[in-house]
């Protein structure tokens, strides 16, 4: 049921406010201007206030080691070419990820307030972080929003295969509700690889079923192990031909990379990526209507928490719940920050002499 | 790797054109006009000839009692409405699935040449049979094809519940290759309700991870008691998720039925079923260009067959693939027909009065 993990290390908690000002303040540090570095702050911290830890300031370090390095364009032009009445396509000049993304899906909500629906294929980006995020962008728009990616490096086989020659490549789906967006965030693969890196950081084993290796085909649990490991796909073959078709349409239909192009974004802080997502929203208004579509959700799901449940099942949960509570409580409390990341941000703080997290 | 079953029942071929007319001569006795009878003959043979037998001739019996019962309405206004410049809602009149899903293709197609992208939800419609059918049709026409449906009847729980709230709600995804369509067509369960049907007919037993027992958790593996199961879906949570999200998407967002509101489509021939689906097609030329998309996509392909191997795996087998050897194959020696359902398949010709399959 993806429960939150008990972590074996110790935790200490940061406001949201003082992990955005890090992000910000290291973001401009190493390179990007002041505007978008507090936009990627905003969308960091808010995966973070949202549960998806591998998204939030987790990726700090990487972000900033790779702005400096200049595998990040830290003044790109952005350009949208809308290529039809309902499409358009956004070459992000490989810029940060989360930049361009932002603003595929700022074009989408736009032109599919005019067609009803748009769909928006992203090039020349880079890893835009918590899927989640941008599914999520049109639901305040009164729309329903899909976003999709190509995964920022090959963690998974093709089904028989053994060489990384396939991402996780993430679907999000995101519908309005009476009680705010109802978010799908799912990789394609068992758990996506940001869980076995807070796994590896936090030195958590691992069930069976999540890894197996490249060679033997056995499973890994040992996190130390992950390098040696293949992502297992949802449903075997079928969560490997998902992957293939949201790569076809996130990557090769926009003119981005896939398969065997795709760089490992986790190992290579230089080469461009050229990184492929795409946004889509549909207007609910040019369906069933707004009020109704949310009434009838709200109903369905009224029913679907109150089903009879399998024995030891206390509550059903459905998509977004976790990531809903997960917001009030961390806004509440702070957003929870293992030692080890602690230690890394520290680090990251006093190399661009800016405050750390907790001096915030 | 999706094998093709080996039936422990004697099985007979049939010409693909004596399936077709049997199946048109059929429909069309029990009260659809001949036109729309060839129509849904065409589709469903189609079915039978690549490979998901479950929504080919086997399930004429039903469609014919459903057509002689009123269940379906024998001369529907399918209705159009384009709701904004590439979005179309269609009413479907409570018709066959077939025509409906068909005709909100051929919309999706039409209005995607002009906007580049379409989407075309369904209302009043009934169960439509393989879902790849109708994500190929776009690609014919250079454009990627996507199809999702309300299953028509629930045989799954939501993710932690025991009552049948949920169906097996496919997604398929089609998009053009130098080798024709490579076609994604997947239940958001391990298996399709199909396969376990088919399983019962020809009384094979079923490996655990397909089924468990609605009361007690256990697994399934006897077909005869696939009455108390619930089908397990893909990635635990996650295909329950998409299900569901799949569901909000071509039902409450069209006006069509989801959750407790649907009808057990196998079980009773009169009630209407309101079922929704939703056909989506993107114009490739307005994203890389037809051509590139291809030859692009055609080099990922071989990359991928000629990727390292797991031990023991021969070939890489990718979404389509048994598919198109279905085809090739059924073409040239027929389409196979296990004892069990020709009995059932001459006992339809009889009632109606036409010749039997094997005298075509």
């Amino acid at each position: 049921m993806n429960a939150p993990q008990k972590p074996t290390t110790s935790v200490r908690r940061a406001p949201a406010t003082a992990v955005e000002s890090l992000i910000a303040d290291c973001l401009a540090a190493a390179g990007a201007p002041r505007d978008d570095a507090e936009t990627v702050a905003a969308l960091m911290t808010e995966a973070d206030l949202t549960g998806a830890d591998a998204h939030g300031v987790f990726r700090l370090p990487q972000y900033a080691r790779r702005l400096k390095a200049g595998g990040f364009n830290r003044t790109p032009k952005i350009r949208v070419e809308r290529t039809a009445p309902a499409t358009a396509l956004v070459d992000g000049d490989n810029g940060m990820g989360h930049l361009v993304v932002k603003r595929a899906a700022a074009t989408a909500i736009e032109l599919a307030r005019e067609t009803g629906v748009a769909w928006v294929g992203v090039r020349g980006s880079n890893h835009a972080g918590s899927a989640g995020l941008y599914a999520e962008m049109p639901v305040a728009h009164g729309m329903v929003g899909l976003y999709s990616a190509v995964a920022s490096a090959n963690h998974m086989a093709v089904w028989g295969g053994n060489e990384l020659l396939l991402g996780t490549n993430p679907l999000a789906v995101a519908v309005p509700t009476g009680a705010g967006p109802m978010v799908l965030d799912m990789a394609t693969t068992v758990v996506s690889y940001g869980t076995i890196k807070k796994h590896t950081l936090q030195g958590l084993p691992m069930p069976e079923g999540w890894l197996i290796d490249r060679e033997t085909g056995e499973p890994i649990t040992d996190p130390a192990q992950s390098g040696r490991g293949l992502l297992l796909p949802i449903g075997g073959y079928k969560g490997s031909g998902l992957a293939l078709m949201l790569g076809a349409l996130a990557g090769v239909l926009n003119g981005a990379a896939f398969g065997r192009d795709c760089v490992d974004f986790n190992a290579d802080d230089t080469s461009v990526t050229n990184t492929g997502q795409f946004v889509v929203a549909i207007d609910v208004a040019r369906f069933v209507g707004l009020d109704r579509f949310v009434a009838e959700v709200d109903r369905h799901v009224a029913d679907l928490r109150a089903t009879g449940r399998m024995q030891g099942v206390e509550t059903i949960r459905l998509p977004g719940d976790r990531r809903r509570e997960c917001r009030a409580e961390r806004e509440a409390s702070g957003i929870p920050l293992p030692e080890a990341l602690i230690v890394q941000l520290d680090k990251v703080a006093a190399e661009f002499s800016v405050p750390p997290v907790f001096s915030r």
